[in-house]
């Protein structure tokens, strides 16, 4: 695949995010306008609302695109998600005849607020990336007991507060929780001590089931890809997590880029799951390459300061595919709903650079990282801003996501005496 | 607080669970109507969307009750809540003078469909009762860990399926699921063999919030409750729930009772939670009596063939109330929206037939149960009905909830051969 070019300049630059080969989706509004449903092209975003309005775009008997969520185009199906991107294509590649009329329905990105782009039904977080479960496991139990005996055959996971998902550039406030010091024998209710990014994509779910599907069906069924940055705040996990998982550790926020990246864009990255220590009963088998070639980086950038690159890695990493996971999702008859968010789990490579969160980076703290400004970090202190990234890299082209920025501030005072 | 008189004659009986004190909220349809707000009173229901239309009831410019869902007045606030309340006990009085233009919009309840009253936002489900933690964890790791070293501290809970959330009366298909029997190396993808029920009640939140909220903030946020039978897979919870905790074992399906019990229905069987073997932190301290005297039973009944009572508890047997869990839930600032639905955790009592699982009720299926059929149970066979019920009793009085009853059919042939 090479890249497609576009009457929009800015589109045909070979590193660009948002060339015509992409065409995500977002949701934006510019000075006191209503949020609608847009799509990216080079620097510009081209509105919708306004496209559909003059009959540009022409897919159902009444409006899809003048609300602030793509769930209302998800839920017309897949025939209808792929005549949308047919008809972008057609509307915006170089030599396209509706040139004259789809300009001056082109925003500037640089003028444009965004939104999230879908309205979250529920949100599942998996733990699906090997070497971050096994960074973790060892961390706690040692190397030889560091995967759950379950690991290698079912993609674990459990259910986050989808109230708790934000868009990229959504401050966030350090979490205040109970937690219990090592060196104390009663809990404390503190500001947390050692708040975390995890670096994770997001699979939206865009077709709805009632009852089990296969892995096959699964893939169908997700309409496109997210960045994602599940905060995590480790101490109050440590203390909460036994048995029944994560809950207000992971409930304070998790960020998403702003633009839905197609599966269909996605399609000439797709990589094979890796090899199987046990091979996966039926119902969650591999069919075909599941995975995606997405590079991945994290930056941090403590207030007012540059920003230093601390991880890098691909999504080819992960043991499941967000497919498996949602077959997996349900095996017990779960009804699963437009738009429904699916995390990953954390992405980490091999390397220690390649370690998708500070928990590994700083192997529980013990091992600070330096950053480029000469500062140390085992955790996120406040005033400091994350930043996850994500390309494709096709030849001639590249496939973004926008970033998924979150700066994280102060605790408050103290939430009890307001 | 006594007997309350209506001038419908069924609501005055003592043993009625609907008389008017209770006034329980509901949605109902008769034949092809559509599904709209009703409220109980006696064996009649009071259609509100046509007492809403001939002004008999008028809370607001825009019509509440015309809506197959009780959100629209949740979101109105407490004020509204208790204006509502106090115009139908004023319709319903003995010697209204109302009565003659109530009347005609009273719907027989033999006559109608009840169906979902809320649409649950998001759910979430505790492990609160003592008893219960007690036993299954004495099951697990002996009576010295019986309880996990942060139960006495905080309300331990995880995010459940809302999409999983049923009205009473919803069959319940046994669900498939991997799982690992002790005697084997390797999991297999099989029909869950112990499927069991979890007696609780649900707290439903009618306000929201957004950031960390005190224990009586929490109390007035709660718009009110109902049964709920959490169904749980055993066998599949066993090999999934470590480390990230319940996951498919538990999104099968989760029954309510119809009839939304208010709070105000509620106050007069008010009472303490036990005394704490933990200080509790200032952020989870108990303010006034903050559980309720709600006598609660199960039933098992095989198909075809009378019910047998298994369990009789008591929602007073909780550790954590429900405005409890709901303050620790905000903690991390986790935003809570309206329609967020809150399970209490199992209720067992300290003796073995108050115990609120068939888990217990039959210690891990090691001490089968005789049912009066003669039949006997460790878990649930395909066609045995289970129903929950609860009462309050005040002097002359009884508050119900509706029955929560469940019908479990087969698993699927194989779900993966259609």
């Amino acid at each position: 695949m090479t890249l497609k070019k576009s009457w929009v300049a800015s589109a045909n630059d070979p590193k660009h995010p948002f060339p015509l080969n992409n065409l995500p989706y977002g949701v934006f509004s510019t000075g006191d306008d209503e949020p609608r449903c847009g799509v990216a092209i080079g620097d510009m975003i081209l509105d919708l609302a306004a496209a559909e309005a003059e009959g540009l775009v022409a897919l159902a008997d009444y409006p899809l695109f003048d609300v602030p969520y793509w769930n209302d185009l998800m839920e017309e199906g897949p025939a209808v998600w792929a005549a949308l991107r047919d008809r972008l294509t057609a509307l915006l590649a170089a030599g396209a005849k509706q040139r004259d009329a789809v300009e001056p329905l082109l925003v500037p990105m640089a003028e444009a607020t965004l939104h999230m782009p879908l309205v979250v039904s529920e949100y599942t977080d998996f733990y699906a990336g090997r070497n971050h479960a096994f960074n973790v496991g060892t961390m706690f139990r040692g190397p030889e007991n560091a995967l759950p005996p379950n690991w290698l055959h079912i993609p674990i996971g459990y259910n986050g507060r989808a109230s708790s998902v934000v868009v990229s550039g959504t401050p966030v406030r350090r979490p205040w929780g109970q937690l219990k010091s090592p060196d104390h024998a009663l809990p404390a209710f503190l500001p947390c001590r050692r708040f975390d990014i995890e670096l994770e994509m997001g699979a939206i779910v865009g077709t709805p089931s009632d009852g089990p599907i296969t892995v096959q069906e699964a893939d169908d069924h997700i309409f496109g890809y997210v960045l994602l940055n599940d905060w995590s705040a480790r101490d109050i996990q440590a203390w909460e997590y036994q048995p029944l998982g994560p809950f207000q550790a992971k409930a304070t926020a998790t960020s998403i880029s702003p633009w839905i990246v197609t599966k269909a864009a996605l399609e000439p990255f797709r990589t094979d799951t890796p090899a199987r220590e046990f091979e996966l009963l039926d119902h969650l088998k591999d069919c075909g390459p599941m995975l995606y070639d997405i590079e991945l980086e994290v930056t941090m950038a403590p207030e007012g300061k540059p920003a230093t690159t601390i991880a890098r890695t691909n999504y080819k990493e992960m043991y499941y595919s967000a497919a498996q996971q949602l077959a997996h999702h349900t095996t017990s008859g779960c009804p699963m709903n437009v738009g429904d968010l699916l995390g990953s789990g954390t992405i980490s490579g091999a390397t220690k650079p390649e370690r998708g969160s500070l928990l590994e980076l700083s192997w529980g703290g013990k091992e600070p990282l330096t950053l480029d400004t000469g500062e140390t970090r085992t955790f996120i202190e406040d005033g400091d801003t994350l930043t996850l990234t994500g390309a494709a890299r096709g030849e001639g082209y590249t496939i973004g996501f926008g970033d998924c920025v979150g700066k994280v501030l102060p605790a408050l005072e103290n939430p009890y005496q307001r």
